[in-house]
C-alpha cells in the first residue's frame, strides 16, 4: 500500500465538495488501486469562516507554501483559481518540489500553460486541468485520449454556464438583462463580479486551452475577437425567437488555411440546430475530426459537482500512472501556429438599431452599409411612435470582419443613431 | 526508440481502413512518443480479395495463430468479430504470449470477457475494446477514465446505427421497412444477413459491456428483455408522429434496488426529448451519476473511420502504458450483481392491434386488458371499412411487465385479432 499524501489550497463551495468527496470514495480507490490516500491539510485565507463541512482544525495551513512544501504531500490541489499571484506560486513550487498538480483554473493554464507544463514535464510529474474547462464534461481527456490520433479541424461549444442561464432565463421569463442576472446572483449562478463571466474572457480562456490539445499547438496569447452578453437586449431574444433563431454565447477555435482562428461572440443559431437547445447552466462541446466525425460532449458546466468529478477523474488518472504530458504529447512536439487575420472573416450580421423616427435617417443608415459593402437581406423596423424613436433590426448578407467593425464605429457616430448598435453574428 | 509491432486479424472494411490509418499517422506517433511502429503482418482468409488498400503480398499470413504467436508482434487488433471460433482463440493466444488486444468484438467480449480480461490482467497486457461500444464516441474510456469515481446509476443509449437509420428512414420516405432495409443494404448500412442488428442482440452486447464498466460489475450473462425492431410497421412511426412521439431501438441498464436491470426495446420517446433526436446512423448514450449529473455523447456511430478512431485511441493508450486493467479496476474487486425481476418493471404501453371490425371486438378485447389489471389512457381506433378491418392503438396507464406479456399472448389467441399484435414502450 502507497501512501498518498493530498494538499488542497483553497477550500470554497469547489474545494469543500471535493474535500468531501475524497473522504467519501477514498476507500474504494485504495482497495481497487492498492494506495492510502489522506488529506494531509488545506490551506486557507480565513480558517474561521462557515463552511458546508467540518473540517478539523489540524488540517488548516494559513500559509498554503508551507502545505505544498510539506513532504507528506504528493498530489496538490490548486482550487483558488487565479492567473497569477498565489495561484500561480504554489502551482510552481509543487511542481519544481516534484509533486503532481491537480487545478480547475483555466485563468491560470491559458496564460501560464506552456510556462507550467515544461515545468512538469521537466520535473516528471503530471499538471492536469481537466475541471478547467466544461465542468463535469471529460472533454480535454476526450481529446488527448478518446480521440487522440484523429486531426481535429473544428472545436465549437457552450462553454459558460452562467451566460447561458442568463440567456435562456431571459427568454423564457422575458425578464431583462439585469433582472435575470440578479436572480442568478441569489441563486449562486453568477458570482458577485461576474465580469469574467459575461465578458467572454472565461470562456476565451477556455478556448484556448481546447486549442492547444486540439489542434496539438502551443497557447496562443495573441489578442483575438471577444464579445460577451453584456448588451444583449430582451429585444434581441424575442426578434431572434420571431426569426426562429437563439442567441448563444460560443466559443469557437478552427484551423483557417493552417492558421489559428479563436474567437467568442455571441451566435444567432437557428432553432432546429443541436447547439440551440443547451439550456440553462449546460455546457456543450462539439467536435469535428477525422476519421472520428463530428462528436457532441454535453454535461453540466458547473458547480461543486461536476467540478469534483473532473479533479477526481485527474487524481485517478495519476494514481494509475497515465500519461504525463499536460498537452498530450511533449512540449517541444506542440508547434506554434501563426494567427488567422480576422479581418477577412466573412460572416452574415444581425444589427440592431435604435434611432430617431424621422425623415432620410433609415436612407442614410443604408448609405453607411453600402459604404462598407454591406448588403441587406432582411430588414424589419418597428416604430415606437409616441416617442418618435424606431427599432431597426437588419439582417445581412455575409460581409468582411474588418468592414463590418468600421460600419459600426460609423453608425455610431450618427446623431440619429440613439445607443450602440448590437452585432450579433450569425453561425455558421 | 522502443520498435512495436502490429499484427491485424481480418481486413475487410474496417481492417483495410486501420491499415491505411496506421500507415498514415505512425511516423506522427513515432516522433511525439518515441516509438518506431510497424505492420508486421494482416492474417486473411483471401488474401486474392479486391480490397481498398494495397497490401504487399509478403504481408498476409493464411494462418492468422502464426501472425498472432510471430515474435515481432507486440500488439493484436482482433477484427473478425466472432464471438467464439478463431476470433477467441487468436485473442486468447495472444494474451498468454504477452500480446496486447484490441479489438472491436462486442460479441467476445460481452461473451466471455470476464475470462479474456483475467487472462490479460495474468499476463500484464491491456485488452482494450473501446471500438465495440458506440463506434468513434470514446464512451468506455469516458466511463473508466473522464467519470471515474462518479457513481453512475444508469445507461441509456442508442447503439445501432442500423436499426436507428431505418427507423429514420422509415419516417421520412414513408417507406415500409422491408423496402429501407433493401435500400440501407445497397448503402453498405446494413449487413446482408442484418439478423443480430435488427433483433436487439448488437445492442444487447453493448448494453452488457457498458453495464459492467459503468456499475464496475461483472458481465451479467443471465437471459433479459431484448426485442428488436422487426416488427414496427410504417403506421407505428405514423402514429407516433401524430402523437409527438418517436420510436427508437435503446439499450438501457441501470440499478433498481441493488439488482441490474438491462434491456432493450424500442421506446416510444416524447419528440421534444434530446435521445428522439439522434437521426440516422448516428448513436448516442446518456449516463447519470453522482456528482457529474447527466452527461450525453454522441457521435457516428459505426463504419471505418469511427471505428479506426476508436481502435487507434486503444493504440495510443497501450503505448503510452496507460491502465492495464480492461474493465477499468482489477478482475478481483469487480463484484457479482444479483439481476432485477423484470416482471415487476412497470411501464405504459403502446398497443397495435389489427382486429376484424365487427360487433362486441372492442368490448373483448378491453376486457382482456381489465383482466390483466391494464388501464386504458387513450384508445385509437382507424376503421378499414371496405376489408371490415380496424386497426386499435392503445397507450395504457402504467402497467407490470409479468401482467403485459400475459395479456399479450391472451390477446394473440383471439379469433378476431388478425396479427400479432405490437407492443412499443413509452420512455419514463
Amino acid at each position: 500500500m502507497k501512501e498518498v499524501g493530498i494538499g488542497i489550497i483553497g477550500v470554497g463551495n469547489i474545494g469543500s465538495y471535493l474535500f468531501k468527496e475524497i473522504n467519501s470514495i477514498k476507500s474504494e480507490i485504495n482497495k481497487n488501486l492498492g494506495f492510502k490516500i489522506k488529506i494531509i491539510g488545506v490551506a486557507v485565507k480565513n480558517p474561521k469562516k462557515k463552511r458546508a463541512i467540518k473540517i478539523n482544525k489540524n488540517l488548516f495551513y494559513k500559509n498554503p507554501i508551507e502545505l505544498v512544501k510539506n513532504n507528506k504531500v504528493n498530489i496538490l490541489f490548486e482550487l483558488i483559481g487565479m492567473s497569477d499571484g498565489i495561484s500561480k506560486k504554489v502551482v510552481e513550487i509543487a511542481l519544481i518540489n516534484k509533486k503532481h498538480v491537480i487545478t480547475a483554473n483555466k485563468a491560470l493554464i491559458s496564460k501560464h500553460g506552456e510556462y507550467l507544463s515544461k515545468l512538469a514535464e521537466k520535473n516528471n510529474v503530471n499538471l492536469e486541468f481537466e475541471a478547467s474547462v466544461g465542468g463535469g464534461i471529460p472533454v480535454l481527456r476526450t481529446i488527448k485520449d478518446g480521440l487522440a490520433t484523429n486531426k481535429i479541424s473544428k472545436v465549437v461549444g457552450i462553454l459558460n454556464g452562467t451566460s447561458n442561464y442568463i440567456l435562456t432565463e431571459m427568454e423564457k421569463t422575458r425578464k431583462s438583462f439585469k433582472e435575470v442576472l440578479l436572480k442568478s446572483q441569489k441563486l449562486g449562478l453568477a458570482e458577485a463580479n461576474p465580469k469574467f463571466d459575461l465578458d467572454g474572457s472565461d470562456v476565451l480562456s477556455k478556448v484556448k486551452i481546447l486549442s492547444s490539445l486540439a489542434f496539438k499547438k502551443q497557447i496562443s496569447l495573441k489578442k483575438c475577437l471577444k464579445e460577451g452578453i453584456e448588451n444583449i437586449d430582451l429585444k434581441d431574444i424575442e426578434m431572434a425567437r420571431n426569426l426562429n433563431l437563439r442567441i448563444k454565447l460560443l466559443g469557437i477555435t478552427e484551423i483557417i488555411n493552417n492558421s489559428l482562428f479563436e474567437r467568442v461572440h455571441t451566435s444567432l443559431v437557428p432553432d432546429d440546430n443541436y447547439i440551440a437547445n443547451i439550456d440553462g447552466a449546460m455546457n456543450a462541446v462539439i467536435l469535428k475530426g477525422v476519421p472520428v466525425g463530428e462528436s457532441v460532449l454535453q454535461g453540466e458546466g458547473a458547480g461543486p459537482g461536476p467540478t469534483s468529478s473532473a479533479l477526481m477523474s485527474d487524481l485517478l488518472s495519476i494514481l494509475r500512472g497515465n500519461i504525463k504530458y499536460p498537452f498530450g504529447i511533449p512540449n517541444n512536439k506542440r508547434y506554434k501556429i501563426k494567427t488567422y487575420n480576422e479581418d477577412l472573416y466573412e460572416n452574415s450580421l444581425y444589427l440592431r438599431l435604435e434611432v430617431n423616427d424621422k425623415p432620410g435617417v433609415l436612407s442614410d443608415l443604408t448609405k453607411i452599409l453600402a459604404k462598407y459593402k454591406i448588403s441587406i437581406q432582411r430588414l424589419i423596423q418597428i416604430p415606437d411612435k409616441k416617442n418618435k424613436k424606431a427599432t431597426i433590426v437588419i439582417i445581412t448578407h455575409k460581409c468582411l470582419e474588418k468592414n463590418s467593425i468600421s460600419c459600426i464605429n460609423n453608425l455610431n457616430k450618427n446623431k440619429n443613431v440613439l445607443k450602440n448598435p448590437v452585432l450579433i453574428r450569425l453561425f455558421a
